[in-house]
């Protein structure tokens, strides 16, 4: 699948919620598959801290890698290119094509640096809309993401209740926590104590690559759990049969953290990493109401929210907590925890489980959306016995698990 | 309780398990209590990644801070200075008052730096007996500590099988993890990424204070819990009331990181950060070993290992490991899971619960290996229902919870 990024570039001011406006907004976008007649199945994908609009396929048949969740997009893939209009688009406040702060500035002619405004989850979310006005979609059939991209779904849910069918969420949280700021702080205390980040100012300069990349590092032994550390890695030597008694890298995982946080410096703005991580800091759906149930009061989108168990970064108790809120605006919430070793990486790699639940929860919104409401008439599609903990308001997810009886209990105990 | 710190140094060449030698050798060190007539009330406590021999008590009437574990260590404590001769000191490698990389090198008359030789936790332990050897005192009653205090604690039992009678281990592991070595090497690559570290050739200039903040920062997060950050700060903003929309630090939990990252740069050298990591990475006692039981072959200790729920450092499951690899020598091994929020920080904290075990232990201890072995006489010290999961072989922990059912399950589970 050879897929090229487009962009769109509105000279508008995006008011932004600090107060503050950004003008001119180009957005970088991709997609995939094929707008039906009635405008009525397009999937919006949405990305995490470090991805991009490329989701999927190869820029080229020479392309050593596909987009970044290519296992879960394309043809008859869990978001099937065949059925579905997928659009994917780079945050604003991002490097890879959208205005960032490595952008220019209209007003001075250089890089914005630190004069970029400071944008949140909704902010991104009101510039993708922009793109949907552009592309003459008028409701979303899902929106979905994984991390940072499950709370730009919640926020597109929550902010235009009219223009979303439907929202998954994967391995994501209604209200960062203190373990996530702190965690996003440290990395960027690191790009600080980078002299070449210079305040920001460093474009066309040596750029705070060190920083950067112990920013990246940290991030990434977040992004995997204990236990599949010690599968991946153990306690394995890389290139010695022994120990060095050094400094030099010589177990596998640091030469794993090491590698990966060099390589991203690369691709990566380090003023871009600070802006996006400031604004999962932001996120909080609950803010300026009572608390979170309130948050979802206008919410008519139908919501799938799947957790991962060994994920610690968004643990998933976060994302019961989401549920409830959810559930107690009657919202038609579902949700799964999958059993996975995989950490918080599970909501890229767990594929053929978001597969199956992703098809049946599409083929649910798709019928129970476009035509009269009424009992889901999809087959069970999995009743092998999993140990997951399954919570759905409507029966379909039931219907799926055939244990209907465990759901119901589990049902009660969440709400 | 007031004290001074001691040093002791020795003029001899000490091996280390590298092949290299380090010579002389200072130790700075504590005591507190008595040493009784027949010299058999000895408690070593052996200090964590940033601790030092000043385990207790003040220094001075005018000391603000008392000792890392206070509360720990005093008349009436968990560890009773009135009862027991308690000996607490600095690592080598370390930066308080033992042989490090900043001591003075005394074939160059200059500081160590980086040709201060990588050291184990064998090599800490193995000075700690020359310390024993100076206070003339044939076998110690307990080694103890928690994470890397308690690793040397289990060296000592390994190494030292006849002048051990006992060890406690708290929150530690047998063989550090690969997320262990993650959270080691980060931390290390923030330190060479200042710029400032030059190497490790820094004494008398500016030290790489700003990565070794960022390494304590990380150090930080991994020393609470999810639960425990999400009480003490919660989203709570630091002297603002609404949300700046900058870089300034204003999530409480950010400014506590900051805080205690740069107070730390004040009392700690980052060489020493480095030397000590390593050692931690180092450890495993089933190397060179078929595997852990192997390693346990000699023990003759009575050992106490305790756990922390929430420790996610050295979670439950490594502690269960070791016990399940003393157990299998027939070792007098018993162990408890505390039921904690605070993370792996509870070793220091949850002192009351640490109080009623050693004392239980300790008592046993006296009986059973300074008269014939029996059956344990301690009446319980605990009957009420506590969330934890108790693993003894012994009967007395299980006589001092009153659910010795419950132990005799998990026993055969565990073992």
């Amino acid at each position: 699948m050879i897929v090229h990024t487009q962009q769109v570039t509105f000279d508008e001011e995006l008011r932004l919620k600090s107060g503050a406006t950004l003008k001119p907004v180009t957005l970088a976008y991709e997609t995939y598959g094929t707008l039906n007649a009635d405008r009525s199945n397009t999937i919006l994908i949405c990305h995490a801290l470090s991805g991009d609009a490329h989701v999927a396929g190869q820029h080229s048949p020479h392309d050593r890698k596909p987009g970044w969740w290519d296992d879960a997009v394309g043809p008859g893939k869990a978001f099937d290119t065949d059925r579905y209009f997928i659009v994917c688009s780079n945050v604003i406040g991002g490097c890879s094509g959208s205005t960032g702060p490595s952008s220019i500035n209209p007003e001075t002619g250089r890089p914005y640096g630190l004069s970029f405004p400071v944008v949140t989850v909704a902010d991104m979310v009101e510039a993708q809309r922009w793109l949907i006005d552009a592309l003459d979609i008028p409701s979303l059939l899902c929106v979905t993401g994984g991390s940072m991209g499950g709370m730009q779904a919640l926020q597109w849910a929550v902010s235009y209740p009219d223009r979303v069918r439907s929202a998954l969420v994967l391995a994501s949280t209604a209200c960062t926590s203190a373990q996530t700021i702190a965690l996003n702080e440290v990395p960027r205390q690191a790009i600080y104590a980078d002299p070449n980040w210079n305040e920001g100012d460093y474009y066309g300069k040596e750029p705070p690559n060190a920083g950067l990349a112990v920013a990246r590092m940290i991030g990434h032994i977040t992004y995997l759990s204990e236990t599949s550390m010690r599968e991946k890695f153990g306690r394995r030597l890389q290139e010695r049969e022994r120990y060095g008694y050094d400094f030099a890298t010589e177990f596998e995982v640091e030469s794993y953290l090491k590698y990966h946080g060099n390589r991203f410096t690369s691709r990566f703005d380090a003023n871009s990493f600070l802006y996006i991580t400031k604004a999962i800091d932001y996120f909080d759906l609950s803010l300026g109401r009572g608390d979170l149930s309130e948050a979802f009061a206008d919410v008519k989108a139908k919501i799938l929210v799947l957790s991962y168990s060994s994920d610690w970064l968004y643990p998933p108790e976060q994302s019961e907590e989401l549920v409830r809120g959810l559930l107690r605006n009657g919202i038609d919430a579902s949700y799964v925890e999958i059993k996975s070793d995989y950490g918080h990486d599970a909501f890229l790699l767990e594929v053929e489980r978001l597969g199956e639940l992703t098809r049946d929860f599409l083929a649910k919104v798709e019928r129970e959306t476009s035509g009269p409401a009424g009992p889901a008439q999809g087959a069970p599609t999995s009743t092998g016995e999993r140990e997951e903990k399954v919570y759905p308001l409507a029966s379909w997810a039931a219907k799926t698990r055939g244990t209907w009886r465990l759901a119901k209990v589990e049902q009660r105990e969440i709400a």
